[in-house]
């Protein structure tokens, strides 16, 4: 299991040696804000005072909800994922548009999609099953299953690793995984599940009452799954626990990772659970408008990038991200200091 | 004069029409969040169901501050003005970085430099004078010198767009200049200029307290400009009039105008005070950290789209939020819609 190997922090060693680069460049000390601390991040992950965004790449990893099937807690019928796999093999949907223009590696992942889909060359077939059961009536899948999940995802990254790339962001898509990401975010952060239960693709007031009670009564059916992978089995999609497990993958192999929304935040949880320093090689990307996201980063105790009010996963908040990750990399390795552009520092 | 031009608002005519393209596409409605705003303003701007991104550009105006001279209200000396302009010229900027990292076309503009450049391509020579006079003692500038600036703002922009440029942004190079921005702030918001005064470049308390109080002193000196124009030559600087005219030229030619940081929206609320209707052409990069930009953005009753702690100017703000106008134009055009890609729409 992934939770045997221990991630190390970053390297702490370069810091001092960087901020001091940072701060010879020709502008005011800090001028640059959060782009000076990103470019410190990124130069502690991989350890030098040169980093760089190589292949950066986005996975979005598509799967399908027992819960959905009961089609009260999403306004959309289930049939939609898989149909947005196919806007995604078409280049059609949000997070083609974004990659397209950022110059993102883009892979899609059938993580356990309630259809059978014929081979494509951009998508990894990891089935794991026809969709997770309903949480209402038994847990969302066995240990077993949970473990080959964590373990694809984790595989899914190495492979782009050995393609030369460093900083990956993850996306989803699964009808339902909104429930999944409250129920496990209430288990991890231990605020009332109510409260992290959110509109989802546009539930209204009366859907959202609804929803809230389910997630009650699912809560009140599972009351304590023993260990984060309990719980991960229990609440989880097969898409979060591979995310779960691609997070841990990425630390271990020291990628800079771009966390995207409510879902991909809820995997970190369970990651950050497992392997507490996670945290170190993650970058988050945005604050989503789906309820909860902003108590998950302030549970975690961090700062998003950007405040766009996106809620509409695939990944896009962290294709958005990433070219301010490039950003930090760029102006710390080509920006001219004081010396070399002989200008004058402070006087006073 | 500009003012006497008057810029029409921009067309409500694609309004609906722009809104259901945007609702049409495979995510749920509102869910690119800000995007989707952004998307219809472009919309509007061009009057198009297709806007597009074309040649976007950046031009900085470096002019000097005969406040500065004396070194009490800037960290940094006046020489670092015309340094800068050599490290924009020799590619070692923050803002080079961004702007070659985001394939933007930028051009410097010496609005008035207290030093005497050679002739460079990328260098654009506007200049009015070798810097402005102190508004301690007389009027940064002649109405003559302020009207002129003006023009050659506009003309710079004008001629962008007659290269096919259709969206630009604004940076700004001055030491001395939060102090203009500031006196200008405090006359169109009515804010009391203690209140308008940061740290600019990085000003210590001490420092910053004297700069309060010299600004206040000038403001009694300055007590009742007559009109936005004679306030801009009171306490303007050349760039920040350059800009002004630029704006309003920018958005006559029906451009989207990204506005940058603290100094280049100072120069907005000149150019609105003239014509309040630039506002419909502006999209608001960021909120910079300089003490008092917040405000501005209150009083314009707007939202920045970054919040990134940046306080550096030379446009850095607005090189880094044009790739959301062309994220916004890119899901506008090329993202699938629920009929074209055969997506099931909400059941409830």
């Amino acid at each position: 299991m992934m939770s045997q190997r221990t991630i190390p922090p970053i390297s702490q060693a370069l810091k001092v040696a960087l901020q001091d680069k940072i701060d010879q460049k020709t502008k005011p000390p800090g001028s640059l804000g959060r782009l000076e601390s990103i470019a410190l991040q990124l130069g502690l992950i991989q350890d030098t005072l040169t980093p760089r965004i190589n292949h950066p790449s986005i996975i979005v990893f598509a799967g399908d909800h027992g819960i959905a099937a009961e089609g009260i807690v999403n306004p959309f019928p289930q049939a939609v994922t898989a149909q947005m796999v196919y806007n995604f093999l078409q280049g059609g949907a949000a997070i083609n548009v974004f990659c397209k223009q950022h110059n993102l590696n883009l892979v899609v992942v059938d993580a356990g999609v309630n259809h059978l889909f014929p081979a494509h060359e951009q998508l990894r077939d990891r089935k794991i099953a026809m969709g997770t059961q309903n949480f209402r009536q038994m847990p969302a899948m066995s240990l077993d299953q949970c473990r080959l999940a964590v373990q694809a995802g984790g595989e899914e990254v190495k492979r782009l690793h050995e393609q030369g790339c460093n900083t990956i962001g993850f996306g989803e898509m699964g009808i339902g995984n909104t429930s999944s990401a409250a129920l496990l975010m209430s288990y991890f952060t231990r605020i009332p599940v109510a409260d992290c239960t959110g509109a989802g693709t546009g539930s209204n007031i009366q859907q959202l009452t609804q929803k809230k009670a389910i997630l009650q009564q699912v809560q009140a059916y599972h009351p304590s799954p023993a260990s984060a992978e309990q719980a991960l089995a229990t609440f989880g999609g097969f898409e979060i626990a591979m995310i779960c497990g691609a997070i841990l993958e990425a630390a271990s192999l020291k990628m800079a990772i771009v966390i995207d929304g409510f879902i991909v935040t809820a995997a970190l949880l369970a990651a950050a659970s497992m392997q507490p320093t996670v945290k170190d090689y993650c970058i988050f990307a945005h604050c989503s408008e789906e309820q909860g996201h902003k108590a998950m980063l302030d549970f975690l105790q961090v700062r998003p990038l950007l405040q766009l009010d996106l809620r509409l996963g695939e990944g896009t908040g962290a294709a958005l991200a990433i070219p301010l990750l490039q950003s930090a990399a760029a102006f710390l390795n080509e920006m001219a200091s004081f010396s070399s552009a002989q200008i004058s520092n402070r006087t006073i």
